[in-house]
């Protein structure tokens, strides 16, 4: 992996860059849609493809207990057995085991943890998840961690922060001394934790930075804070990362998220938002948040965004995606998740070029202007799978 | 709408044909997937195009519930509207009102019926189902008949043929008399009912042929009859109907039955199987069907079938599709549902090459040869919307 940036807007910390992986390039900033199962809900790899999408993100959690990592293994790891030839990201599984799985508990060694499927026991050790990981085999990996919900007491916080930087070096070890399954480079990440604690991120950030991981994940927001502290973390964290590196914003967020947050440098984003109001009938636009499955839409003859050129946008109306929803047409959510995807991947390239021209302020400005976030809670933000 | 004859198979009554319409020419024998509220389950039109579908059917049952006539009429029509830009049919509702529909009461005038959706009381009269369907505005729309399943006691076959016989020469005068909402041609067809007794086929032929409709659609099929009296039946009325007009048999069917019925003369066909059991995670290929759901594929590499060439059979292992079905991943009944299609029509190109070649009887015996048709129950069969 290689990764070098290309420009820095002289108007923010905002910047452009390069990440070369053995499944072709990626330019960032970059948002990675969620493919939870091994499959951007409702979309085919075209499809996704179509949307300006070039890496996307998957749950190790997700594909350890459904199919397995032997099976994707098997079938010649994550990118063949998807049929997406372009890069690929997992998470570690610490986010969903401690907010979906059951009855966890908690050790130095790992997490023993009940599948939310079927209840079964599972045990994720550091090295479990980094040999897990080297089995479904994306091109970026990450290492087991301690994610804590908000509101969280400082010592929950600190607790958790000291057990995932001990994971994390024994994630590093293992990566190192384990076995590459796939004829291409993988990549490991470290992952920065600490919640909203300013002291604690930064020691996160010795700590991590030290095992010299080739890119950094910013964990632990999302997850039920305020938007001013999602913002605050955000900034502050970036700004003690390494220049060179590539930083990770895990699981945020919303477009106007997004936008205050590649003005401090982040580089990557990943969140199920789009997909997952796609499929309740909620549709991005310019100007805002469309509920295209409202009544209202009955007769609009209007696409869900006149300046969007999407498949969706180009052949249907509001009021047919409205009738799809009504309905109980499959059609609808997968119409609504390619335009939300889509509507995604050119707000990304429009803050490239932006940044490009070194005019990011203004362009976040004029952005924010047009476009009014909606009153959905915070709670609805901090909803990941 | 023209429709003319391009070739007789030499070796059996198979015939080849060339179907204009306003929205576009369909070669005949044609197979239409069903698209029951405006969208054939979880595809696109795109989707469906490459395919190889050339004309859908929709239902006005359906539709009249939902969106309602008037809506589409305001969006342009159904072509507008769903976004296919080929030839498209209507049925009359008949059979859903007769199937689905809750407390019936018929009479000469219509059919008094309560929606399946919210239980409202609606009135349909021979009448009202062509202004429905001349507001919707497919090319090809069919007037309210009156069905009847299997086993039926003649005495009440009889009925419902003299009033499908008194409603088909409303549906007419109402058809000549009414308004032309779109600025294209509509095609009003016939429906021969008469069950399985022959000589009331022969009397609702020789009552509906008198009245000259452009096509005539074999109806009252696939409603539950053994497989010998479907195509006893069938063989039986499409001989019976003119040489020259389109005959089209409602609801029908299996790949095998597709290919028996061709043998008659059969020039059209619709059935939802294709995509109801794709949704089911069952699928089509040259060998028979295969459940490919099944944990015997969690680790196959095939296609769902190597001898096709759809985008799902191109991309995707039996292993993957098998996991989507698994992990409840709507990419599962997607994937499926466009390579039956796909089947559907491969294997109608193929009846159409064997007839211009005089060899439809030979190669009707290489398909079946090949193609185990399972041991599903009759009663799937003859499930429709």
């Amino acid at each position: 992996m290689n990764f070098k940036v290309i420009h820095r807007d002289v108007s923010s910390r905002a910047r452009c860059g390069e990440l070369i992986t053995d499944h072709g390039m990626v330019e960032t900033p970059v948002f990675m849609p969620v493919g939870t199962q091994g499959s951007i809900k409702t979309l085919t790899p075209e499809d996704v493809e179509r949307s300006g999408t070039t890496m996307i993100l998957n749950n190790t959690y997700h594909l350890y207990l459904r199919p397995g990592a032997d099976v994707i293994y098997s079938m010649g790891g994550i990118n063949s057995f998807i049929g997406w030839n372009h890069p690929v990201v997992t998470d570690s599984g610490g986010y969903q085991v401690f907010s979906l799985a059951d009855l966890r508990t908690v050790s130095e060694e790992g997490v023993m943890f009940q599948s939310h499927i079927d209840g079964t026991y599972h045990f994720f050790t550091p090295e479990d998840i980094i040999e897990i990981q080297r089995k479904i085999g994306a091109d970026i990996i990450m290492p087991l961690d301690r994610p804590v919900h908000y509101p969280v007491e400082k010592i929950e916080a600190q607790s958790a922060n000291r057990i995932t930087i001990q994971w994390a070096k024994k994630s590093l070890d293992a990566f190192h001394s384990g076995i590459n399954y796939h004829p291409y480079e993988q990549s490991l990440f470290g992952i920065v934790q600490g919640s909203i604690f300013q002291d604690l991120r930064k020691l996160s950030i010795e700590e991590i930075t030290m095992l010299d991981f080739p890119g950094y994940a910013i964990g632990g927001l999302s997850v039920g804070e305020p938007k001013a502290a999602l913002y605050d973390i955000a900034s502050f964290t970036a700004d003690l990362l390494p220049e060179n590196k590539l930083r990770y914003l895990m699981g945020v967020g919303k477009p106007e998220d997004l936008v205050e947050c590649i003005e401090f440098g982040v580089d990557m984003f990943d969140c199920v938002l789009p997909t997952r109001v796609g499929r309740n009938g909620w549709a991005y636009t310019h100007t805002g948040r469309v509920v295209v499955k409202n009544s209202v839409y009955k007769s609009d003859p209007s696409p869900i965004d006149e300046l969007c050129d999407c498949y969706a946008c180009r052949h249907f109306s509001r009021a047919y995606i409205r009738h799809l929803f009504n309905a109980g047409e499959m059609l609808g959510p997968r119409l609504t998740s390619l335009h939300n995807i889509t509507f995604y991947q050119r707000l990304m390239n429009s803050a490239k070029e932006a940044i490009r021209n070194d005019a990011y302020l203004n362009w976040k400005k004029q952005f924010l202007g047009m476009y009014h976030s909606d009153i959905a809670s915070e709670k609805e933000q901090g909803e990941r799978l």
